[in-house]
């Protein structure tokens, strides 16, 4: 397990330290992007040696990141990782460093520990907000791209301030980020407010197969392989079309079914407070949040579908379900 | 024209006041009731009488802000309005008001200057944004009814804090209101996660429509009369869904065609920086602003499309169009 530390003592460690590898958690989001190159940035304008490894490509949408990836041109002496809960999320790039991570900077409470010494604040909204903190104290010359790059994360990981994970702070840091320039103009636009053309059909492919269930307390969407594939859509297209069912007024829990080969279907378990989306995930195999779960079932779409509904009946308390 | 005043000046004359109506505009939108209600419990909490009028219905979904409506049981000895650009916004019911408005509270830049005296602040986010300042400046004890209406007007004016016109202050404000109890998780997703089913059904049936211009750099949807009657939309319903076609990735104009009577259409146009709505909107008889504009136009869809598409070639510079 590693070793908990405070901010100033992260603090201390990178001004101790040069030739920095910062590794970012592979499918890469908004957050440990934002906060792997805000990172590198601050490094450099202290005129340390700081790139980033990354496992998977880095969308084009992050440009604006100025993104400089590890070439090998310098010998890691100091190797920390951005909002990567566990070594699994290290990916194959990074997977030659797993043993010898020296710090792991995060906010997800289920960190496993694998880094030498960990600084972690579960209830930092992003690991953006907690690198914000870290530049402060550093006092580092804020610019626009790291400022760019914080205000990403932050808002991504928080769905542009609308995720129960948003705090106050949250809100403070924000402000602070537009003083420091951050292009929230343009990056609201590209983050929130853009759509793929393959996102916009998969969309309403997954609209016209809305149905509901008990009373439109729970709604449905299924998305074939046949659909993912004609439409040569890739799981950046994919993200958050599991909210499309929750959203109908009414509706406690929204369920999507994904297939993933002929007879096996990925679920996606959405609630409002209402249900608990894990205990229904668990029940079936799988597992996750009281708000957000997931699992994998084998059968055709309605035999999954009905194994599904049957235990979002029990986990509303219907007492009789007899098939959808 | 209106005697511009004073955060200071306001507060005086509530101080000195009693029996206050506050009128809301029309068609009442998140701001308008929020501002309206804050401001009304907040006299209320110095023993002032206090109640609001607005001439439409207020939707059911604003029943957490404990709206205490005009019943006309005291005579008005002073009357504001809270988020009216004009006096045509001021409705039926508050008509006989219209020539004794003593205060309006407003950030509109084309306040009309209707009342006697103005506070108007145009780079507030949202008139919410300015009635915090007056509560604070009034030393009001937020109780969790008045941060939850501010909240509300300050995160449906602002997209939830994604449009433009959020500012550094707007996040700082929001940070209070959730320390002064503002219930942001019930409010996000009551104002931003949920969708009715009508909404869902009219947002199928336009993407079902959705087209795509000049190199997939325009896109346009059309929404017709039949549909709007037989999925039984209201405004409500329709609220944004101009921004539909012009969310798809690389779309610099989108066009929403709506049939309001055989034969005649309403068309918003939305732009990215790339195209002058207004301008667009100007030359075929109507206005707005740059980025959000529109008009109306007599024809069959097919000429009435044709008409705007030429205008939008013109605008992006495009020499020849013969048509869609």
């Amino acid at each position: 397990m590693s070793e908990r530390i405070e901010l100033k003592d992260v603090a201390e460690k990178l001004l101790e330290q040069d030739d920095i590898l910062i590794i970012c958690h592979k499918n890469p989001d908004g957050d440990t992007l934002g906060a792997g190159f805000a990172l590198m940035h601050a490094l450099n304008s202290l005129g340390k040696t700081a790139e980033v490894l990354c496992s998977d490509v880095i969308h084009e949408r992050y440009q604006y990141m100025l993104p400089k990836l590890f070439s090998g041109s310098f010998s890691p002496k100091f190797i920390v990782t951005v909002d990567v809960a566990g070594q699994q999320l290290l990916g194959e790039l990074a997977a030659p460093y797993a043993k010898r991570i020296d710090l792991a900077i995060d906010h997800h409470p289920s960190n496993t520990g694998f880094a030498e010494e960990l600084w972690l604040i579960d209830d930092a909204a992003a690991t953006c907000e907690m690198i914000f903190d870290l530049l402060e104290y550093l006092e580092i010359i804020f610019n626009q791209v790291m400022a760019d790059c914080l205000y990403t994360g932050i808002s991504t990981d928080t769905g542009c301030f609308k995720f129960e994970n948003t705090s106050p702070n949250t809100h403070r840091v924000a402000a602070r980020l537009m003083e420091y320039g951050a292009n929230y103009k343009m990056l609201n636009n590209l983050l929130f407010e853009s759509k793929s053309r393959r996102r916009i059909e998969i969309e309403k492919q997954a609209l016209a197969s809305l149905r509901y269930h008990f009373y439109e307390k729970v709604a449905s969407i299924t998305i074939t392989k046949e659909q993912i594939e004609r439409l040569e859509v890739d799981e950046t297209d994919l993200e958050g079309i599991t909210a499309v069912p929750r959203m109908s007024e009414g509706v406690d829990v929204g369920i999507t079914l994904r297939q993933l080969k002929e007879g096996a279907y990925k679920v996606s378990v959405r609630t409002t407070p209402a249900a608990d989306a894990s205990a229904i995930c668990a029940r079936l195999g799988g597992g996750g949040h009281k708000r957000a779960a997931g699992c994998e079932i084998i059968g055709s779409s309605e035999n999954v579908m009905d194994a599904v509904l049957k235990e979002v009946s029990r986990e509303l308390g219907y007492t009789e379900y007899a098939g959808s």
